[in-house]
């Protein structure tokens, strides 16, 4: 097996992100091409193909040396590695993915798909901040929150392609906002870039505590934990809220499979310990006692965790 | 492997359930044996083992048609099948169960243990409520609230054996009266049997609405629930409350892991529909979109559920 080689497509909105892989995890290239999503998104998966050809060509790769191809897609993806619900942001609708590819690279007939953001926990799981164990959470905090479940080294799909979508888990339930999904009080709409921003707005307008927030025309969650960083108590009152309700979320994950670690990543989580540790704290609070001392970490592998996960569900961690 | 023959020990705090099963799943026999705690439980494992020699001597049963002995532990159970923080109610501190039953029975090697909670879950998954689904989560409504969570035909025990301890997710942040395991807003607090009797005596305190409830000295979950199911207001207002909490921590299992089915069990499922039906309507608001439909059912094999887990342990499923 360790001779053998190994492509992953994470497919997003905007760009594919292709990787070439050995199977001892060693990332031999990486490049990306573009998502074309016009016509209903039917040149995606003909563009992945076309440009996995082509790599082989050029390095003189033969069929009998790649062990699989593993794809993430921006949507639910059951366990015969269909795109469910379809996936808006490529234009498509119920998509076959194992047996699109499988028409489109017959050489290659190992092709296995995941969700984007359990992609990604996998791949956290096999060589990033996760490496070691074989059961973990990922809590990815972005202009959502997503994230995914690890089970015994493998991604907990769900009946529904919907587990791990820790956004939508009701964290305050005197909520009158609706979140995007329409319920109200989701975890998405307090511990993500955009729910940041908005207990911003709300902690500015409550009070007249002066912080240099108020300087600023639209304060982002960065500005938020810069000034935290530096000491402004408004924006670690603000950032105290958030984890609040992260933790809370957490909490529920931690009851539920009692993982070996938590990680947390997507842009928002780059601030690193200035947020993570009150997450912690409030973790203290709402942990079930057996699971207060669970580790909380950032993840390791930024936007390379999509591929490496692509990669771990060919080979298995 | 169907001609072997699986024991299996649900080991609780009064009595161990014992059962005979065939490798198919057909229980044999079952019979009880009183749990003996006195002296930190030291007799509690070789009284089982004295009670399988027995009856593989009784029914002239070898060693070798023994494919192996399950055994549920109420504490929590690490994948090494050690008891990790004991069990209170077995006297029992640290017990490595596995190594114990193996030098008390040495000729058969194979033993399993998982938590009782777990180890019921599994049962269920296996032959009762749950069977044919490979992912399943249970609730066990009780004195207090247990659980389990079965991913891909096995449980999942959790880091801190915790994974399934589905009561103690917070599911009223506004909760002031702690629960028993120190945090506040537990889902235990509302929907165990003492939960919905707590619920009773705030609805009748709070309120002078008539209602049958209120001839009763002392309202337990049985009296809300048949006063609901003959069309009493109030009960039926009580039950809504416990139904309400009760799909807020689905829900939370269901972002985690989104099982194919929630199964409920416990003394408090006995009341069937007229619980479990408000708690349908309510996880239709709290749960993600994709998961709305997730069959909520009652659990099936009852006090039995243990014992089909271990073998079930001993089988895989």
């Amino acid at each position: 097996m360790n001779s053998k080689l190994v492509f992953a497509a994470d497919i997003g909105g905007t760009t594919v992100k292709l990787g070439l892989f050995r199977a001892d995890g060693t990332l031999l290239d990486k490049w990306e091409i573009p998502t074309r999503t016009e016509q209903d998104g039917k040149f995606i998966l003909p563009d992945v193909a076309a440009s996995i050809r082509e790599r082989m060509s050029r390095d003189s790769i033969t069929p009998g040396q790649v062990a699989g191809i593993g794809i993430g897609i921006p949507g639910p993806v059951d366990d015969r590695y269909v795109a469910i619900h379809g996936c808006d942001n490529l234009g498509w609708g119920r998509v076959e993915v194992k047996g699109d590819m499988n028409r489109l690279l017959p050489e290659i007939p190992n092709v296995v798909a995941g969700n984007d953001a359990n992609v990604a926990a996998l791949g956290e799981a096999w060589l990033g901040s996760g490496k070691g164990r074989r059961n973990s959470v990922l809590f990815t905090l972005g202009t959502g929150v997503g994230g995914g479940v690890i089970v015994d080294g493998h991604i907990v799909p769900g009946r529904n392609g919907a587990a791990g979508e820790l956004g939508h888990m009701l964290v305050n339930p005197d909520e009158t906002v609706p979140c995007g999904c329409g319920k109200c009080g989701c975890l998405e709409q307090y511990a993500s870039a955009t729910g940041m921003a908005r207990l911003a707005r709300e902690a500015l307008a409550a009070c007249n505590t002066p912080s240099p927030l108020r300087d600023l025309e639209r304060v982002t969650a960065k500005d938020v934990c810069d000034n935290a960083r530096s000491g402004d108590p408004l924006a670690a009152e603000i950032l105290d809220r958030f984890a609040d309700y992260l933790a809370r979320g957490m909490s529920f994950a931690s009851c539920t499979v009692d993982p070996e670690v938590i990680m947390v990543g997507g842009g928002v989580s780059r601030a690193g310990d200035v947020l993570l540790d009150p997450v912690r704290r409030y973790f203290r609070k709402y942990a079930y006692h057996p699971c207060v001392d669970t580790p909380i970490i950032a993840a390791a592998l930024g936007n390379d965790a999509g591929i490496y996960g692509c990669a771990a569900m060919v080979l298995g961690i």
